[in-house]
């Protein structure tokens, strides 16, 4: 199986760029429902591990222990625009950890979010690791180094127990084995793991409470749905698609985007997961594809869809305004 | 024949993304002599058309009835990057048609190049459509309208005769009929022509001089290719590939790159043409490719695959600076 055009951007009424890509959906059990390209595909989950990632927060008992909130759960799940809003639950998992900004070995970047971007610059404000998109998640990884009484200073190396336990979470929820998953290094500079897209998409069911979940992880599972549905714009930010997916989904859908165009999401009441790759890493297709095979599963009702539009498919512009074409999925049921 | 995947993003030591993309190599009578992918494949040329549509300039006499200079030629066939070097050019010719600024109808965006748009953002100097990227052509097709008498206020419009000369330009250039030419409209807003990729590939083993040109567009070629191999920082601008692929190439090749990661190359010595299109349209790719081509090809001696390097391949980083995968084009004869 190969990867298949997914996506087309038109200019005027004729083809200029296609994307090719892979989609897997499955049930709890991991069946294949159905499937575009290669539902096989090693694919780097990146960003799109994190919710499975915050899942052990919780089971290890760092949660409770910690006092940690629904709002800081999501922020530990999130690829997030570095607005103010998501530094403060940073900042504030760090503090209940007895750790300070510094402690985060993400690295720096200028926010996603381009108003805060130009008030820190216009205020020659330093920018912090708080802003990177990952810090949320470097917190939890640190979180979970002091409740385990882990060193903290080698947290981003495959070696340390933190990321081993990360490696075996991620194995578990997608049912692929540890020692098959492949690795590598994300841009925040901790380890990323590949699993086929299909296994990917189990963990999406899963995610979703499909599969029967028990004890801990069942609790884990249903506050990370629960953080997702509060906390939309926690999870990435202003006028980013996984947040309008989120706030349009109102509590049906868990989903999360990662870095060269990976998705993933679970519907709750269906008890499916859907998993999506293109092919050639380009975020512009990753949003038409996602939103149109939702919607051929009739996974967004005609509310959320109408909201979602801007998404679906968009006009590509002129800079004097005028619209020269179009990017839009290509259809999942032929 | 479809297209193959060209380029490889590897994470670590695993596929990561891959793009598909097509190539044609062509002599000067338009033999197909080597392909990848879908030489067929109708391509939008986007900017790599731009050597082709300066070349009515010296065709038509505007050239020498306006004194335009070789630097004036290179920047109306440049996607410039709107540094200083690139403005004083076109201000020039419009000076020389009697025009100002105000008469390019390309639009507004913010220089390519980065310490430029930083240094106007912090002077809170306001941008002008001479730091557009196409303000060389859109100043090239302003002067073709002056010299025919043609109006200038609808020169974007594909009914104006300065664009059907353009269409028939590329028609000629390229080996394909007019009427069966695909046009669309570019980000600039003029339009742009759709022609299988070996035509491509011939207008550019055209443009190296080969299959014979006569009288003044011998004449024309000859002052572009000059134009090319003197000012090839006006082609594009500091530190952009097809600023640093002329350079390197030291009057040995013409090359021009376009939007949605299309490329030209036509080799004077070699008397051959080059197309390549990347399908999804992405510009990382485009470099990789294009290089790892020419070097087979050996349209490139020892210095220049040297040069050439940081472009032909190059390490995906970290925030943190480390190396967590690199981009890499697809060997060409596998």
């Amino acid at each position: 199986m190969q990867p298949e055009v997914v996506a087309v951007a038109y200019r005027g009424r004729w083809e200029e760029s296609r994307h090719y890509g892979s989609i897997a959906v499955v049930d709890g059990e991991g069946n294949l429902l159905y499937s575009r390209g290669d539902p096989e595909r090693l694919t780097f989950l990146r960003s799109a591990a994190k919710p499975f990632q915050a899942l052990p927060v919780v089971t290890t008992g760092a949660y409770d222990a910690f006092g940690f909130t629904l709002d800081e759960l999501a922020v530990m799940c999130a690829s997030h625009s570095g607005e103010d809003m998501h530094v403060a639950r940073v900042l504030s998992v760090l503090h209940k950890i007895g750790l300070d900004e510094a402690s985060l070995q993400c690295g720096v970047h200028t926010p996603f979010h381009k108003p805060t971007a130009r008030r820190l610059r216009r205020a020659g404000e330093p920018i912090g690791p708080a802003r990177n998109a990952c810090s949320g998640k470097h917190a939890a990884m640190l979180a979970l180094c002091r409740h385990r009484g882990w060193d903290t200073a080698g947290y981003l190396e495959l070696g340390h127990p933190v990321q081993q336990l990360m490696l075996r979470t991620v194995a578990e929820l997608t049912g692929y084995p540890a020692e098959a998953i492949r690795t590598g290094r994300d841009t925040c500079g901790v380890p990323v793991f590949a699993v086929p897209l299909r296994n990917m998409a189990w963990g999406y069911a899963r995610l979703a409470g499909a599969g029967g979940p028990a004890g801990e992880q069942r609790r884990g599972i249903a506050l990370i749905q629960e953080a997702m549905a509060r906390y939309p714009e926690l999870i990435a930010g202003t006028e980013r698609y996984t947040t309008a997916l989120l706030k349009t989904a109102n509590g049906a859908l868990v989903a999360k985007d990662g870095a060269e165009a990976s998705f993933g999401v679970g519907s709750i009441p269906a008890g499916i997961g859907v998993a999506v790759k293109i092919e050639d890493g380009s975020d512009r297709a990753l949003a038409p594809v996602v939103t149109e095979v939702l919607a051929e599963l009739s996974l967004l009702d005609e509310g959320a869809l109408q909201a979602l539009s801007p998404f679906r498919s968009y006009a590509i512009k002129t800079w004097g305004g005028l619209t020269a074409g179009r990017l839009e999925a290509v259809p999942f049921f032929k």
